[in-house]
């Protein structure tokens, strides 16, 4: 059986900037591989709708699972909820499930829900709401694209409210080997162990450490044992 | 005038599985802003023929300029500078210019020039040689590609090498304003000010801070006094 496969599409002109870094990526990766969902690819685009709805058709089919970040929020560079309904062809209104959550929310704190705000209860049809524990405005999934906020905090609670709502695969297991030798050095006994072990995934890693040139070496595969049984191979050649 | 476009391409599956933060992305975008270069897309893909050429030819034909990390190094995993050949239908070998900046380097450092060294001089026919003043194996350019290692100090080193044979656009200026209050108080006169000055890109980044909500609001545009103006409009209607 292979895993669900995903893509990621990070939408926001500040990450393009360079004004903001992202970390939302390195967050997402993380949690799929933990759940043996297989991310295959990120995009990043800008605020800007067609580039956005491509984006989204073009992910949405060709992998199982999609996850964006951003553009969600109340103020007029937010056209995420809307480029995922016309991706969908699908209409987009303020929804009452999603008024209500956030009706409630600002009654207790006392602001105002407003025009602005309301954009956020802008849902597309036939969506599932994602739960936001932190500050309640909902993300939602259409398909198979599940649609998050960009503030990472917020993004991070997204995450794990959907996450469990997947059926993920055998997570992937992995073992890795710290090589104070140049990649150069390596390079031969890694290409044939690679050769010989077809099941398993072998990246070698280059840093630089004191002036001194190394290598971690990732064996991952789904068996255990041929894990082991790679990495035993290897170190016995390296002489380690 | 419009700007010169870019694209950038992270080759590598260390990215994908969350086993590596991606840096060099936040660094080209932040020397692309400087030098008015346009970064419009990001795309993030595993160390797969299949997937390197695609993308390849998709952002090639889509932006003036593509710049690559990853993948350039001497391990069987390296398979970028034979991807980007493909893409373009070049021919590759070793190619004697970058042989002999090897064979130097590894003469005065006395290690040897072996077989799998010898992966970092394969340059596709018709390719530009990229400096690499930190360890020497250059990067390239073919077309409108360029294409540097992951480590990021090399990549770093290798886009200064290759930035300034660039020709770069106006530089867009920008000014920001810090808003203790939360977007949805503030959407309202955001989005009126973006209808009023098209010339200009407007962007709202919310945080969170010690419980209160704010917002960056950041006004970028080629022309100064349009940026001035937007900027002390939005802080009078704002009250600040």
């Amino acid at each position: 059986m292979t895993n669900p496969t995903a893509a990621m599409l990070v939408i926001g002109d500040e990450i393009l900037s360079g004004r903001t870094r992202d970390s939302n990526m390195y967050h997402l990766a993380g949690e799929l591989t933990k759940q043996g969902i297989d991310l295959q690819e990120v995009r990043v685009v800008g605020d800007e709708r067609a580039a956005i709805v491509a984006a989204v058709r073009a992910l949405s089919g060709a992998y199982d699972h999609v996850f964006t970040s951003g553009g969600i929020g109340p103020t007029h560079d937010d056209i995420t909820a809307d480029c995922i309904a016309a991706a969908f062809e699908a209409t987009i209104d303020v929804r009452a499930d999603a008024r209500a959550l956030l009706a409630a929310h600002y009654a207790r704190t006392g602001a105002e829900l407003n025009e602005a705000r309301l954009r956020m209860a802008r849902i597309p049809e036939g969506a599932t709401l994602i739960d936001n524990p932190v500050s309640v405005a909902p993300g939602f999934t259409l398909g198979n694209v599940h649609v998050m906020a960009g503030v990472p905090a917020v993004f991070e609670a997204m995450v794990a409210s959907v996450l469990p709502t997947l059926t993920g695969g055998a997570p992937l297991l992995s073992q890795s080997l710290r090589v104070m030798r140049g990649e150069g050095e390596i390079a031969t006994p890694l290409a044939a162990l690679a050769a010989d072990f077809p099941d398993l995934s072998i990246g070698s890693y280059p840093f630089q450490k004191d002036g001194a040139y190394g290598a971690n070496i990732v064996v991952r595969g789904a068996e255990g044992a041929r894990v082991d049984a790679a990495i035993t191979r290897l170190a016995r050649e390296l002489g380690l």
